[in-house]
């Protein structure tokens, strides 16, 4: 894409109003837009990251067998009524709405509910189960505060899958590979090196839920990290017995702030018994159906990656989430237009995605752009290389700057 | 995708009231679910239905220059109170919602003005413009009466898109890509035949708007189609006056019903007066940008299609739109079982989206399920091909089957 064409601009300061780094930055760089606190849109170069964080999650959803669906946001009171989560005073950050004629509404802060009452219809028999079922999707929650940015949103995108087993062994069995799946999330997005699998408190069904908790000194959370063991356990439930538990030593263990990106539980039958899903056994038998929650927000983990990898210049995106693979930065002068234009249609039609700055501006306030726009590659033609006979490529992470070819910059697709 | 594994199945009776035939397939089908009146979810196949439209729009949209964006259901009521349309007596179908400080807020039913406030930050100069930006996002509709299924949601997936120019030139040019673009859409969805461009009213900035009626029974609408000349008039502007100002004789104008399937408006300085998007021409002078819209139903046109298409034992997909290019039916037998598991092997290997019927069950039963389904084509394994040495392929759309090859098959990816 031609950056001349591109409808965003950057800019030199941070918005008015706006605390945390993520946001910051993301806003400076023309990625989101903020409507309100807790409320961002996605702009172009945005809801590329955002659909390159989704790419990933299907493909490990789908790995460990979910099928996607589309669920609304309107929800209907009677199915949180049945399992006492629509009360307010229960479930304090319900954003609530009325039909003309009255009637309450929800907005959509989870699914549990009408995803177990929809398969009512479709679930009756051992043979229909185990199932993995999720989706990509906005929820709503009315959080009383809003000032981290994409990392606590009263909007954002999540990707909740929700499975469906027969037996516990089968509900720990899923579990498991669900965890499996979110490392492999992680890390081919780019923070698995500091992302770790936390204890945190586990409810009725089960002793402890599992969170991925990123280290960041702007995180919420205060964790205690085992590096070596490569696990955490949140402060929450930061106690000597749970230590006894879990077999770990207090003196072996760090304390760090972390951003929690993705937690996973089992729920057991506490939603299935209240909405009656249940299924038939091989005796004959019924049975409330084992459910366990899988969750990440797409967008907290896109303000997580930002607010982690970048530094003073800007952002930092790593390959797979970056909303182009290189970026092409022609400096000043007809001769170097012409060379730059060339190029830009053969990494083109070699199927690099590139975002190329033809823009009319100084070499400086291209570069200050490029730093702050994060992406990984920057090809750069100007008089000089024209003269060396080949592209500077530079990588955004720092590091020497080195001439290639041409043909090495389509190996970038 | 084995048909064993997929999570919905189908069902022989109509939902309990639902009155609207492209609801009451898709429900029977397992393609949507309904959570109330008006408010649907996608499960997996009607999932695919969806995204396969994505596509189409997702293509014409960009081929016309259209930058894709996310904006938030959330809505701001200070921006909707600079255009006058926050109050309820003025725009009848907000849902609306609070803070947990008692703001209120709304849910987007359109997003003419988080758009153009969100555009004075990157517009300022003649330079910058023109511009198109859409989004393919969730709109809410507070609608009294919701009994047309996907037809008329109170939650709906929508296509919006906005443009952004200098002149009246270019905002009459712009919107005749668009109505191209959208030809294009309507053709690929394979609609075009039965859908027409339409004179509508115009509001205050043009005389007319222009919708794409597509011709059915079940159609909200009623129009003044000329066959001929390819376009037709909304009954809302079928006055004298305006068949001699388009040059249409009553005598040859049929009158039939149909179902709006997307609408394009000039908006002129409507939403950039109030919200003071304006831009710096050649000679220095500020003037407000001009905008129009161009909205499109994803979940609309699926309903739509599904309205349409369908016969007496169920859906009929297009092939752009059907979930899978193809339906494999086995039937009972050990050896068919093993030819079959071979060929659906060798399908997917070739790229070929093929539903895999693996389930035991009756070929009666497995017939009348894909019937509903609506995958154009179906492969049938049977004792009767194997002994044959060939696989039967029919269409969903009706005609005689024939045998055909391996070879033949891998040709539908």
């Amino acid at each position: 894409m031609r950056q001349s064409e591109l409808f965003t601009k950057t800019r030199r300061e941070a918005p008015k109003g706006e605390v945390s780094k993520n946001a910051e930055l993301l806003v400076r760089a023309g990625y989101i837009h903020k409507e309100m606190a807790g409320v961002y849109s996605f702009l172009p170069l945005g809801l590329r990251v955002l659909n390159n964080i989704a790419v990933i999650i299907r493909e490990e959803m789908n790995a460990i067998g979910g099928q996607e669906v589309f669920l609304s946001g309107l929800q209907n009171p009677e199915l949180w009524k049945k399992t006492g989560r629509w009360d307010d005073s229960v479930v304090d950050n319900w954003f609530k709405t009325k039909l003309s004629d009255g009637t309450e509404l929800g907005l959509g802060h989870s699914h549990e509910e009408p995803l177990t009452a929809l398969l009512t219809e479709h679930i009756s028999s051992y043979r229909d189960l185990p199932k993995a079922i999720y989706q990509i999707q906005t929820k709503f929650r009315n959080e009383l505060r809003a000032k981290s940015g994409l990392l606590r949103g009263r909007e954002f995108m999540m990707k909740d899958m929700y499975s469906f087993v027969r037996t516990p062994e089968e509900l720990d069995s899923f579990h498991e590979r669900a965890a499996e799946a979110y490392k492999n999330i992680f890390s081919r997005a780019g923070i698995g090196e500091r992302t770790f699998r936390t204890f945190a408190s586990g409810g009725s069904f089960s002793k402890y839920s599992d969170e991925f908790q990123m280290l960041c000194d702007a995180g919420e959370d205060t964790i205690y990290l085992h590096r070596e063991r490569e696990l955490a356990v949140n402060r929450e439930v930061y106690t000597d017995e749970v230590l006894l538990d879990l077999n770990l030593d207090k003196h072996e263990l760090e304390e760090v702030r972390a951003i929690e990106v993705g937690n996973i539980f089992k729920l057991g039958n506490r939603f299935s018994e209240p909405l009656e899903l249940a299924f038939t056994d091989e005796t004959g038998g019924k049975k409330p159906v084992l459910m366990g929650c899988y969750g990440l927000g797409l967008s907290r983990l896109m303000g997580a990656v930002a607010e982690a990898l970048s530094d003073e210049k800007g952002l930092r995106w790593p390959k797979t989430l970056s909303p182009f693979a290189l970026h092409l930065v022609a400096i000043a002068g007809e001769k170097v237009k012409e060379s730059a234009e060339a190029l830009y249609g053969k990494l083109s039609r070699h199927g690099v995605s590139v975002l190329y700055d033809d823009r009319d501006m100084s070499a400086g306030q291209k570069f200050a752009d490029a730093d702050l726009l994060g992406i990984p590659y920057r090809a750069i033609v100007s008089q000089k290389t024209l003269e060396a006979g080949g592209i500077e490529l530079a990588e955004r992470a720092g590091g020497v700057s080195r001439m290639v070819s041409e043909k090495e910059l389509f190996s970038l697709s």
